[in-house]
């Protein structure tokens, strides 16, 4: 094999299919990208068997032929190359032996046969939804927190559920203390679909998408995994076996107590309570909603803090104490200035939504010993 | 007490201090900064014994006392303020609680007595020398990495010497592979001085110097301590007992070759060689100098690379090894675009140094079997 390609075209390639690398594997094979240019392109592909990319890159092919390099010896010694435009060349030959040129240096490494490289499953594509890049990144962003981290022996919580009903993609995650559900409108409507998406493939793959909201993706549907398609790039995942959670019946549209606050407000001083928080004292903080105020308060055995905040209440006063980090998750991804909280007793979840629910973050109250 | 300021300058203040508190102690008064406002002016400091920092901040005293805050917690209060503006009312009681408050947040916490804060000690000042911030600052930067780490058994290595002689100041750090020696000329001339300065203090200290060439240090040097003022700030500092290494002996004016090169290129050669360096194997970089010509080289188990600069030579040609960290960590604080190195042989050290000998950097060759 020989290819020429530019440092930044294949740098930028070795970064998108590096998410799929594993960090600690007992297979020399999985730690490698492939560099397939067997056929008219360039394309580089890593899998660690339950995540999987593969992405083109534009260059030269002087010789067909593919090779599997170690991926983190590759994209350290192709970072380094001084010029972005600088032109790398590849070169292999039958004992796998590889030697990469740029500027004034040669390197010679010894690669794997790509025969022992695991291939990305061949999905049948024919059922697909649209999103924009944008989108998709930030309803990963805005629900990802609240997914149960891997070692929960409930392995559903660890991805998060996708659904589709006519034009409306539903995105939820929960990890026992708090549910985050995004509603999306969709520019089409599609057959129902239902899977549970891997929180580490949503995690990478928001790292390779763009902001740009004219670029799309589209995400196909298969029985075992979900293909996202976009740019040059083909990113394959397995996905959760089992069902989801009935979030529909945890939801409520009951409540005693409603409290319209100013955001930035209230996440500044949740924020300005954490000072007070040490790891291991799990205090919470507490909601002291009066009329038209809360005192927001926190007492550990650090010292106590108080802050005011005008608010505008229906319903009851209620006392109500919350962990501060599933409040602060919750309030740095909503945008709008104002939130609503909605509240029944101090014991019964608090969902923070919009009217038209485009968002709602279930977040279950704190047992606390009279402040 | 009860005193208020802007949270910037109470924020610059803690931030100044903060270097001097420990990471970890069993005296929880050392984990405090020490607010005195017992006469007419406010001052922060905290001091571990070893390094003490105290500095002035703006702002009005309305009631005189003194208090010692839990350094973590009072730092974490202060930099949640939304506003640098904002302004921050400090007030304690005879049991020392203390009331902070600023913007809508009160918080109440249990600081320490003052009379059991260690102050800093009292230094005779009338032995001082005068620099600028920003050439003590790069001078420190110039020869800290070449200073042995704290588990070294032979502690003076773990400190930079500050000769003065004249108007030279002679800055020395050495760990046994490398001597790093920068010459700065002063602008006056001051009676011979040699200490030994505990890396630690300097690494601080480097971190609130301002890059400002205006604004001038004055150090002062006792038996035991050394000062350095600047701005509202003093820093007292334990100085490392016993007799520094005679660097004189170590350095040798004699080569048999001599090598002109572009540091940019060498630099960037020595990064390109790194990927194939692998943790634990410590393969030298080769540098094969022949006729007009640099090959550098590295063959390791992961693989070979080998780059040509193009140099200019004087004397014997010559083959030689290093460990790539020690050239890479010299040649990234040289300003000039060429650099000369002078070599005796492959066991001999090879020195980096400019004519009028502003910098030395002597670096002891690695073995390496033929490549």
């Amino acid at each position: 094999m020989k290819l020429i390609c530019s440092k930044s075209n294949l740098l930028k390639g070795i970064n998108v299919v590096s998410k799929a690398v594993p960090s600690r594997t007992s297979m020399a094979i999985l730690e490698c990208i492939l560099i397939d240019a067997s056929a008219g392109q360039i394309t580089l592909t890593a899998n660690n068997m339950e995540l999987g990319i593969t992405t083109i890159i534009d260059g030269d092919i002087e010789e067909r032929g593919i090779i599997a390099l170690d991926a983190k010896i590759f994209s350290d010694i192709v970072s380094k190359f001084q010029e972005n435009e600088s032109e790398v060349t590849i070169e292999t030959d039958s004992s796998f032996k590889t030697i990469i040129t740029c500027e004034n240096a040669k390197y010679t490494i010894i690669g794997k046969s790509g025969e022992d490289f695991s291939y990305l499953p061949d999905i049948e594509k024919n059922d697909s939804i649209e999103i924009s890049q944008y989108t998709l990144k930030e309803v990963i962003h805005q629900t990802i927190f609240s997914i149960a981290d891997q070692s929960e022996s409930n392995k559903i919580m660890t991805g998060e559920l996708f659904e589709i009903q006519e034009n409306n993609l539903k995105v939820v995650s929960m990890d026992g203390h708090r549910i985050s559900i995004r509603n999306i409108e969709l520019k089409e409507s599609y057959t129902p679909k239902k899977v549970v998406v891997p929180g580490k493939t949503l995690q990478e793959i928001a790292k390779i998408l763009t902001d740009d909201t004219e670029k799309m993706v589209t995400i196909y549907f298969s029985r075992n995994h979900i293909v996202f398609e976009f740019d040059q790039t083909t990113v394959v995942s397995r996905l959760i076996e089992g069902e989801y959670f009935k979030i529909e019946k945890m939801l409520s549209h009951d409540y005693e107590t409603k409290v319209i606050i100013n955001k930035r407000q209230l996440l500044g001083a949740i924020n300005r309570a954490t000072p007070l928080v040490k790891e291991g004292d799990k205090k919470p903080i507490i909601m002291d909603i009066n009329q038209e105020n809360m005192e927001l308060k926190i007492n550990s055995f650090v010292g106590n803090m108080k802050e005011d905040i005008e608010i505008k209440k229906e319903g009851k006063d209620i006392m109500i104490g919350f962990n501060h980090k599933f409040f602060i998750d919750a309030l740095r991804v909503i945008e709008d200035e104002e939130v609503s909280l909605y509240m029944v007793n101090p014991k019964a979840p608090c969902f923070i939504k919009d009217l038209e629910e485009k968002y709602i973050y279930l977040i279950l109250p704190v047992n606390f010993n009279n402040v």
